[in-house]
């Protein structure tokens, strides 16, 4: 028997995200998302909401670029504190003690730090409502050595990213090995 | 030192998603996605990807409506079915033993077997590529009561989401709590 809760922003998974971005002056940046997904292959894009207010929306507004730098779960009190304060006033990368550097692609800065970082150019700006999404085409990815498995292949138990759970706003690690995509499924009768 | 992966959709973490949604029949549909995510809190939107060639996106496209279901990790093997066939030639509810169920408010069924689903209107259609993106506002959120924690909020580790890997296209359960949002990054100094 299912209860309804209304109209809310609750689903699972999502991700915990820090959104790199320079500002007018050159400042770099760090906000912390949990709204966002890829969102097309070919090209391939990622999709990032903000609210307008917020000092990143200005920021990407202007350079029409961002990174998308995906925490491994000891630095979750680093990114936790990206989603605390506004960059407005602060300096997030001297606080946190993380690291800037400038992307090779995009107008963006990426955390040196996080194992996984995608360098995004703003391709699409859709305003929903609260906030604005932000279709950034992926033009590279970059990946920690030491996150690359045997088999050579970037392994998502040698990133160990971080989920945000939005209805306890809590975060959890990802867990055990559940199956094969496109192979546990062929238990069932085929068509 | 990071190495460069070149432009590809590759980030984690991703979600398990089943789409629901009827045919110009009438006939309910199940589509698996791994692009999306909440992209709104006011009015609360998810927004999922499909490519054009789908029976979903035919379906979606008509009838402005979709569900996204959230399985349990005990429907790994359902769900990996539901992205492995077009529901053009068969209907996946019966192969999987699955139930439709009419939703309440938006023209789409929804999987009575997972435990949790969003019902939504279709409010914004961005074609990007490969993919079309389909924003749609969460009209209702439905959980199974067996998912409720002893507070009273739907519980993220009751709930048991699937992640999906799509560098190694596996799939993964949720680990273990890493702390509580807007509260461990206060281990940090503040502004």
């Amino acid at each position: 028997m299912k209860r309804s809760l209304g109209a809310r922003p609750l689903v699972f998974v999502t991700p915990t995200w820090i959104i790199g971005s320079y500002d007018q002056q050159g400042k770099p940046n760090m906000a912390a998302v949990a709204w966002g997904g890829i969102c097309c292959s070919q090209p391939p894009c990622v999709a990032i909401s903000l609210r307008k207010q917020t000092y990143s929306h200005q920021s990407i507004m202007t350079k029409k670029a961002f990174t998308v730098n995906v925490p491994s779960q000891r630095y979750v009190k680093e990114a936790d504190y990206c989603g605390m304060f506004s960059g407005k006033t602060m300096d997030k990368f001297t606080k946190t003690g993380l690291t800037a550097v400038a992307s090779d692609k995009v107008d963006a800065p990426y955390v040196e730090e996080f194992p996984l970082i995608l360098e995004c150019k703003v391709s699409h700006v859709v305003e929903i409502g609260l906030h604005t999404q932000f279709i950034g085409e992926i033009v590279d990815v970059k990946a920690e050595e030491n996150v690359f498995n045997a088999k050579g292949v970037v392994d998502v138990e040698l990133i160990k990213p971080v989920l945000f759970d939005p209805e306890a706003r809590t975060y959890h690690g990802i867990g055990s090995f559940l199956g094969e995509g496109f192979s546990v499924g062929k238990t069932i009768d085929k068509p």
